[in-house]
C-alpha cells in the first residue's frame, strides 16, 4: 500500500470476502485509508461497502468517485442498500438514490419512511409469494416460470386474497411433496408475522427464540409489506448484544476502534463524569467521619477493602439482572424470588468473607473491635450489593430507561454510600 | 397449577410455543416444577425439553416416566438430541439413547464422539446431496422422487466422487434456474466449509462474518460429514455472548437465575475472594502512608474518588479491547495505534477532570497544593487505566487465557495500586 502499487493490492484482495476486506480497511490508519480508496478504484464494490463499519463508511463514501460509488450500490439488494444510506448525510444520501433504477428508489425511499430501527428498515421487499388455495404443482409450474426470482429465498409466502399472509412453505417440503397436496397441508407450524413497526431487538429475540428462518413482515392492517431473513436478524442480535455490553461498562454504544481520539475521549466523558458526581456523594459520606478517622487510621487503609467488596458484589448482581431482563427471563412472576435470593447470596458470601476480613483486621491492626467493625461492615454491604443489584435494574427497566445503560452507577453510588456509611458509623460507635 | 388442575393447564399451555412453556417451566418455584411436569404428563414433548435452560433440563428428565420422555426424544431431530444429553448424567443419557431408534442411535453416539463445544456436536446430519456434474433437471427429478427428505434444508450440497464438497446451490437458484443447466454454473460464491473439530464460537463467528445460511462440515480428509444451519449458529452467538457480559462481571458464565442459592453463592464466590486479595494489595499501598492520612484527613476523603475514576476509565478501555479481541478488530496491525490512543483519550479526559478535580480540592479544603495534588494523580490515573485497559486484554490473549474472565481483576488492581502510590506519595512529597 505504501508503495502505492494498484495491481498488487488488486491480487492480494481478490481471493478475499468482502467482509474481510472491510475488516482490512477498518485497520488502516485514517491517511492510508484513502490511498487504499483511491487504488481499489472502481473494484470497490458494494458488498465491501456494507460490510464496513458505520462511521468509517462515511468517510470512504465520500473518498469514492461518484462513478464508482453508482456502479458499487447497483449491485446491491434494496434492504442493504438502505442500511448503508441509512448512516450518510444527505448530499452522500442524493447521490446513491440517484445512482439507483427508478423501481429500486421507490422501494428504497419507502423502506426510508419506516422509523430507524424498526422491523420495516431491515425487510427486504423481494419476496416470493402464493395464493393459498394453490397445490404443490401449481407452485413449483409458477416458479419454474418466473425469471426473476430473488437471489436468496427459502419459503413461499401464502397469502389471501386480500395479501394477508397465512403461512408459509419451505422450499425444502415444496419439493419434498407431491404435485397435488394443497399448499396449507405442508405449511410450517413456526409461522410468525411481524408488524412493520416492531423494533429491531424485537424482531431478533423472535428469531432466536422460535427458531425463524425467514417471517413475513405486514402493515397495520395485517397485509404483508415484505420480509426479514435470519441473516439479518443474526447481524441485529450481534449489533444489540454488543451494545448492552459497551452500555454496562459505561461506553457509548457507537463506540469502535477506528474512532479519533476526540470522538473516543467524548463518548467516555459523560460516564466519568457521572462517575466524579456518584464519587463525590461517597466522599462526602466520609468527610462526616473525619475525625474517627483522624483517630484510627486503619479505617482508611481499611476503606477501599469495603468500597471494592460491594462494588463487584453489585456489579455481579447487576450483570444478571440485566441480562435476565433483556431475555424475558426475569418477570414479575419470579421477581420476588430473585431478590430474595440475591439477598441471599449476598448474605452468605458476606459472612463468608466477614470472617476471613475479622481475622485479617484484628491480626493486621491487633484491634478486636476493628475486626468486629469491618466484618459486620462486609455483611451490610454485600447484602445491600445483592439487593441493589436487582431492584435498580428492574425499577429502571419499568421507568423504560434502559438498565444496561444507567444501572452501574446507581448501584456502586449505593454500595459506596452504604459501605462507607456502615463501615465509619460503626468504627464512630464502637471504636470511640 | 396449584390446584393440579390438568385439563385446565392443557388447555393454557396448548396455543403456546415450545420455546414460551419451557420459559414458564423455568419461572416456576422448584417444588412446582415437578407438579408441572406431572400435570403435563405425556404431553411433554422434546421441543419442550431442548428448549428448557440445561441445568433444569437435568431436574426435568429425572422427573419424567420413561416412557414418555422415550416417546418425547423421538420426535427430536438428531442435533437436537445430541444438544439435549450433553448435559445429562449417564443412567439418564442411558436412557435417552435406548428411547432412539437403532439409526439414530448410532448416529447420536457418533457425534458424541466429537469434543464438546466443536462443530461435531453441533452439526445435523440429515443433509442433501447430488453429484457435481449434475444439471437442474436431474437434481429436482432427484428431490421429488425422495420420500425422506429433512424437514428443514435450503441448499443442495455438490460434492465429488470422493465426497468432498465442492459447492451448493440453494433451492432458490435450483427452482429459478432452466433443466439444462448444470450445477455448478449456479452455485453460491459464499460457499465455505467447516472442519467438523472447529470451536463453535469461530463457528458462529464465521456464520455472522460471511452471511453463512448452512455450512457443510468436513474431516480431517476434507469429506463431507454434516451441516450446521444457521438457526444452530446464531443460538451459539448468542451463548457466546452472554458469556462474555457474565464473565466481565465476574459471574460465571453458566449462572441463570433458576440457580439455587448455594449454587449462586459458589459462582459468584471465586471472583469476590480474587477480588479481596487484590484490595488488599490496594491497602497495603495505603499503609505505607498512614501517617500522611493521619496529618491530612482530607486525602483519605479524596481517595475513593481517585480509585473509582481509574477503575471505570479502565473498564472502559478494557470492554472496548475484549470485544475488539472477540471480534477480531484488535490485532497485531493495529495494536499499537490503539494502545496510544487509549493513553492519548486517557490524557485528555485526565487533564478535564484534574482541573475540576483540583478546583474541587481546592475549595473544599482551601488547601491549594492538595488540588495539585489530586489533580496530577488523576491525570496519571487515568492515562495508566488506558494503557492496562488495553495490555492486559491482549497479553492474557496471547497467553490463550480468556481475556474477559481475567481482565478485570488485573485492570482494577493495577488502577487502585498505581492510583493511591500517586495521589498518597505526591501528598506525602509535597503536602508534608
Amino acid at each position: 500500500l505504501a508503495a502505492e502499487d494498484g495491481p498488487a493490492l488488486l491480487a492480494i484482495l481478490d481471493p478475499l470476502h468482502a467482509a474481510d476486506i472491510a475488516d482490512l480497511v477498518e485497520q488502516l490508519p485514517e491517511d492510508e485509508r484513502d490511498t487504499f480508496v483511491r487504488l481499489y478504484g472502481d473494484k470497490f464494490d458494494g458488498e465491501v461497502l456494507s460490510e464496513l463499519d458505520e462511521r468509517l463508511r462515511e468517510d470512504v463514501v465520500h473518498a469514492m468517485e461518484p462513478a464508482v460509488l453508482a456502479e458499487a450500490v447497483r449491485v446491491l439488494e434494496t434492504d442493504d442498500v438502505v442500511d448503508l444510506i441509512e448512516d450518510l448525510d444527505d448530499p452522500q444520501t442524493e447521490a446513491v438514490l440517484e445512482a439507483l433504477d427508478d423501481d429500486d428508489r421507490v422501494v428504497v425511499e419507502q423502506s426510508l419512511s419506516y422509523p430507524e430501527e424498526s422491523a420495516g428498515r431491515l425487510m427486504q421487499r423481494e419476496l416470493v409469494v402464493a395464493p393459498d388455495h394453490w397445490n404443490v404443482g401449481q407452485t413449483i409450474d409458477f416458479l419454474r416460470s418466473q425469471d426473476d426470482l430473488p437471489e436468496q429465498f427459502y419459503h413461499v409466502i401464502l397469502v389471501d386474497p386480500r395479501m394477508r399472509p397465512t403461512g408459509y412453505v419451505t422450499l425444502g417440503r415444496l419439493m419434498g411433496s407431491a404435485r397435488e397436496v394443497p399448499l396449507t397441508d405442508i405449511t410450517e407450524e413456526s409461522f410468525r408475522t411481524i408488524p412493520v413497526l416492531q423494533d429491531e431487538g424485537e424482531v431478533a429475540y423472535a428469531f432466536n427464540q422460535y427458531h425463524l428462518i425467514s417471517a413475513p413482515v405486514v402493515d397495520a392492517d395485517e397485509r404483508l409489506v415484505g420480509v426479514i431473513t435470519i441473516d439479518d436478524a443474526m447481524a441485529i442480535l450481534d449489533e444489540e448484544h454488543e451494545e448492552d455490553i459497551l452500555r454496562l461498562a459505561g461506553v457509548d454504544e457507537e463506540s469502535s476502534l477506528s474512532d479519533k481520539i476526540v470522538d473516543t475521549t467524548k463518548r467516555r466523558f459523560p460516564w466519568l463524569a457521572v462517575n466524579l458526581v456518584t464519587s463525590i456523594l461517597a466522599s462526602l459520606v466520609i468527610a462526616q467521619f473525619d475525625e474517627v478517622i483522624a483517630q484510627f487510621v486503619a479505617l482508611a487503609v481499611l476503606m477501599p477493602i469495603v468500597a471494592s467488596m460491594g462494588g463487584n458484589a453489585g456489579t455481579q448482581s447487576l450483570t444478571v439482572a440485566v441480562r435476565a431482563i433483556a431475555t424475558k427471563d426475569l418477570t414479575s412472576a419470579n421477581l420476588w424470588r430473585v431478590i430474595w435470593r440475591e439477598a441471599a447470596v449476598g448474605l452468605v458470601n458476606g459472612i463468608i468473607f466477614a470472617v476471613v476480613m475479622g481475622v485479617v483486621g484484628v491480626i493486621w491492626f491487633s484491634t478486636p473491635l476493628l475486626g468486629v467493625v469491618i466484618a459486620v461492615a462486609m455483611v451490610v454491604n454485600l447484602v445491600i450489593a445483592g439487593l441493589a443489584g436487582v431492584i435498580i435494574p428492574v425499577v429502571l427497566d419499568r421507568m423504560d430507561i434502559d438498565p444496561a445503560l444507567a444501572s452501574g452507577a446507581f448501584v456502586t453510588t449505593v454500595t459506596d454510600v452504604v459501605g462507607f456509611f456502615a463501615f465509619l458509623g460503626l468504627a464512630a460507635v464502637l471504636l470511640i
